[in-house]
């Protein structure tokens, strides 16, 4: 079948790679019919993680089911699913918490299995044809029958919106709160969109990126512009100089000032500063152990220097890691099925899977415009 | 009266300063008959803070009410009550969440107020004959009949006992879980209790003061010698090499080596080392904005080299600050009174307050079975 | 000053009374610009309870601080407040858990306060010229600059909405459920209001009477009509035969059919079978202990046969009781001040204090687009 | 194989029956060698259901996995595993939500299904030599390797243990608080014992069997003999005339008092009588939607005259229903294994297979210290 595969430092290609296939009974092989690109292939695609050669990439799936295995009791051909970025085998003592995103079973040794992912098990991605699926009656979400007519809203269940709804989960966000929210890439967008379904008062979005700021305005987030104002004294201007009740970190270990320069504390002190005391962080943006290639000593292990006495003073929270997209999927689906959510307002370029080389390259130089892709590999 | 004042570096005394009174007419006047010295006012003690010459010293408090003002509706003259070393009013937008500890009205510019402390406002404290307690109606917790027979535990409850307690809350202790704790100082150690009263299945606790160490195992906790082995080590080989599910951290800013070389990042750093992924951190050992006797630039200006790559991957949460008191004093208050908790195992030493210059020294050379002292001001 | 005075059953009368004035340090003086009739004053008003004639009513109040006692620290003589209709102390055991409508304080022998209220304690209401403020620092919510533009929203936060607000807690109502309320009254429009506003992708809305019905339709809700069809029957065709996710009982214990009969267990029985398995239910419409002209032997000491079997089977949650305003108030203030609430659509009429006992009999009378009355004593 | 079948009313008799085997490719196949007779079996045997003739009763269930199919990954070949009486697919819309007792795979058309039960599904029992577990790697708790030492412990964990805890965790027990609980058979007893892990500073419990009541005081609880005072004063007593803050159904629908005769709102209403305002109930005695031969018109229909004005007045919350083994198992196996729990404090006999049908009429008849029963099929 037709895939994308990593190829090396800002090299990806289209290749004919051995089709996917049921391997064990409880697997579901999914048509692939949306696939996105995720501003964190952007890190394997930059050559900053230790991905192999050759791997399929892309978490954000959606599709038709074409065969199932003999095991597979609730998942059947024709069903229209949406796929978890996580792959999760539903019954260990992590998913059994509900952390799907820290599964014990599927990548031995390591809390945590993905499609297509650096460090996150030996699965193929779905910017192909076909997708295998493990533990398909757990990690499927069977779609309504406005599936495909709604396909653009529902592919942004496999991640973005769950992790953007995530943030929020994390920050903890209440009804009538202030929420500062750090990136406007699309995950900080929909945290930014979230909040205000949970009934946020005010949602402030801080960002540089002409193209992202307009787009967080049109869903009622007042845009911070960090390359023209510091967005710490913005957030306590429009909060009475207390701060915002709570805060979001979308962009992770590559935070960098408008000039280009990396800072990986950037935006995590700078929401120590934008939070107000009592209030809590939210942190889905991307932190790693190791990090060869990073712009100092501190950071290429892992580390930042941290603002934990203000952290502290303020007696602050801070939940973080990845998503456990099954947390929210469903309940996300039901907003979209009723109307009341509409993620796909994120959605910039419906292109092929051909064009995947190509938009891995706009999107990777944040070019205008290029807010998300999402392929369609059956088209 | 008679009260401990702060009068430099390493230099406590008695002194005779202006009796405490009413002010307001919601203030109560308590007779202190026990006080406290705690860790923390070691802190200032040993010049590491901003405290001004000629404060009463004391935020550990219990006594009798002698005077009441006229809006006092509820504490009457003759209650014994235990006093939150809190000072909070009970209406602000921060006390009627609960977050007493950070009171916006009795320390007008800060988020919190405490008696004779370090910039929590201009309240003397209680090692001291007299204290005055403002907005006394919300602030004093009465005792029940048994307040004398059980004072040296009701003590606990103005500070170290619901401080402990906030750690595992903070933390997210559940039943059936295991913990470990960083500190065996009066604090961790009752962080240790109050994870074995909420049905903790194993609770590790980390120091090198083979007093304290012994104080833990009498609760059922196991001692871990940070001078003879590795704790991250051993909290994995306790715990199947997964890590403990959660985590506190009851030192502080002044976290040191068993050589006494102090490394403000220790146990965090080694806190996120030690907890399994999913698990959660509840920090209450005091970390300060400014510290301009740090040991490094980083500390001097209250930041630390903190592991978020490890902390993100694992997905853990870490909640911090000063307890609010008023949150559990009640409920730990009925233990006690129930005969199903007995804080003062940590009690060391009671003494007049004459002898509390001498006992600061004591407390602060961590001398050998010091590890608590309470102060008989009225004995 | 001039009052609204209850004087038997359906007999209420403008009369002077003896000014409201200050009697304790910790009070304020209200005077009056916004007071509304509520639902439940029409209980008292068709004397179904034991209120004493004479008795000032009127619990929905905002208006402007005039006086305050020596004691009151936080609000001053010109705001503008909006008074919760629970008087709590702020510091008994119930008021510290947030627990303000239980308050042991206010009205001693006694969970729970209230102003101009059948059992509720010695206050009077707020349908008057003035009003005195118990405990002023805790119960006033100061409201912000847009007070007087937006004054027919603000007064909503003094029951009516928080208590809707409340009804979706309870019932524990989550982003992305389906909801069933009973009773399109202020309440049950303003817990479908609130469910939305909560994120909710289903609000169901069940009452017969058609300017209610068309209100709950502006707000996006589903309504249906249960001298129409069934309502059990339509909750369930709407929700694919499972039930709704939560269930909202706003009508209480004088609940009847279309043809105008009382059945005090109607809506609660109907909830149940309405609810899916796993599912919750907030009961805010209220029930009494006793009620000497109840239909039955039964409603007549406050009991009600309870399908408990059906409830158990599917192993429901309820939670009930009057609302705690203060949980709430301010977070619905910001949103009503950030523009994202507008309680205010379920007034449907603006009158002054005289016209008040015409206005309570075309209320009880439920007359066509009487929703609700807003007094203005001051006009 | 030899098998405990019901025969009618209160005859029930081993018999051989086919084998136990897998059916499916995610079932193992479970050599019984622990299986209890639980109260609610007692509901069947006295002919109060529906249940079929043939059944083989048990779903406390322990023993060691003889055969897995190939679907199954996790559990192995000689583990020793505790099964949940609820059977749940791990994948449906409520046990994705952790509701595995309502469970809509496992037993179509209704939620939830259950081993050897009255309308819980086609399965039989456990009460038998062999045990066929439907999705096993997510139904079956695997022991740690004191599992044969301490099997009187973990065969609690089937339903007794973790039911007694779900009663408490429905009530909302927190630490220092009051508990009251009705009724002191197993479900009970494991209650009182569930709150004093919790860290409960009192715990009251009603019954009127001299020996129940005598191994309620072996673990701490206060004993309430109902037949010598009434229960509900003696409470209010005991709690300076508050009430618990919180209480525990533990009875069900055939409650009935001293002298034999059925109310089965006898303990609800009791319960609203003896909790405080703002406190919790946590229903776990079983009430069923039709009882044909109820005591009176509305208990055949399922219906209780429930006291629902003072539920009201006091602001009382309520959950209900079957416990959800699996939120709870695993952190109580750990309490277990670490020494910090002992629930086989309730077992009065440990029996052979044969002497089952014997046992039925022994604790059917309630008689002294026939506590607990443990059959032993594998001895």
């Amino acid at each position: 079948m037709k895939a994308l595969i990593y190829n090396g430092p800002r090299n990806v290609k289209i290749a004919d790679v051995p089709d996917a296939k049921l391997e064990r009974p409880t697997d579901a092989l999914v048509k692939i019919t949306s696939t996105n690109i995720c501003g964190s292939d952007l890190h394997m695609y930059e050559g900053r993680t230790n991905v192999e050669k050759g791997k399929v990439l892309g978490h954000e799936n959606l599709g038709q089911v074409v065969e199932v295995g003999d095991a597979v009791d609730r998942v059947k051909v024709g069903d229209w699913v949406c796929v978890p970025f996580n792959i999760a085998c539903g019954f260990c003592e992590n998913c059994e918490r509900g952390f799907t995103g820290y599964c014990l079973t599927a990548n031995p040794g390591t809390a945590g299995a993905a499609y297509g992912y650096a460090g996150m098990g030996p699965y193929h991605g779905g910017q192909a044809e076909y997708l295998r699926v493990p533990y398909a009656d757990f990690n499927c979400l069977v779609l309504p029958p406005d599936a495909e007519e709604k396909e653009a809203d529902y592919v942004m269940l496999a991640d973005i919106f769950p992790t953007g709804w995530h943030a929020t989960e994390l920050a903890g966000v209440q009804p009538g709160e202030s929420v500062v929210i750090y990136g406007a890439g699309p995950v900080g967008l929909l945290a930014a969109y979230s909040a205000t379904i949970k009934g946020a008062a005010q949602v402030m979005i801080v960002d540089r990126h002409p193209d992202r700021l307009r787009l967080a305005q049109t869903i009622g987030a007042i845009a911070i512009d960090d390359s023209k104002v510091s967005p710490v004294e913005r957030v306590l201007e429009l909060t009475n100089g207390q701060g915002a009740d709570r805060g979001c970190e979308c962009v992770g270990w590559q935070a960098h000032d408008p000039q280009g320069h990396e800072h990986p504390n950037m935006t995590m002190n700078n929401l120590v500063q934008s939070v107000r005391p009592t209030g809590g962080l939210g942190v889905v943006g991307v932190f790693v152990p190791e990090d060869p290639k990073g712009p100092d000593e501190l950071s290429r292990h892992g580390q930042i220097p941290f603002e934990i006495g203000k952290y502290f003073e303020k007696g602050l929270s801070m939940g973080s890691g990845q998503c456990n997209v099954k947390a929210y999927n469903r309940r996300l689906m039901k907003l979209i099925h009723a109307g009341k959510a509409k993620p796909s307002f994120i959605a910039s370029h419906h292109l092929s899977l051909v064009q995947a080389p190509d938009a891995y390259k706009h999107f990777d130089a944040r070019e205008d415009g290029w807010t998300k892709v999402i392929l369609r590999p059956a088209a």
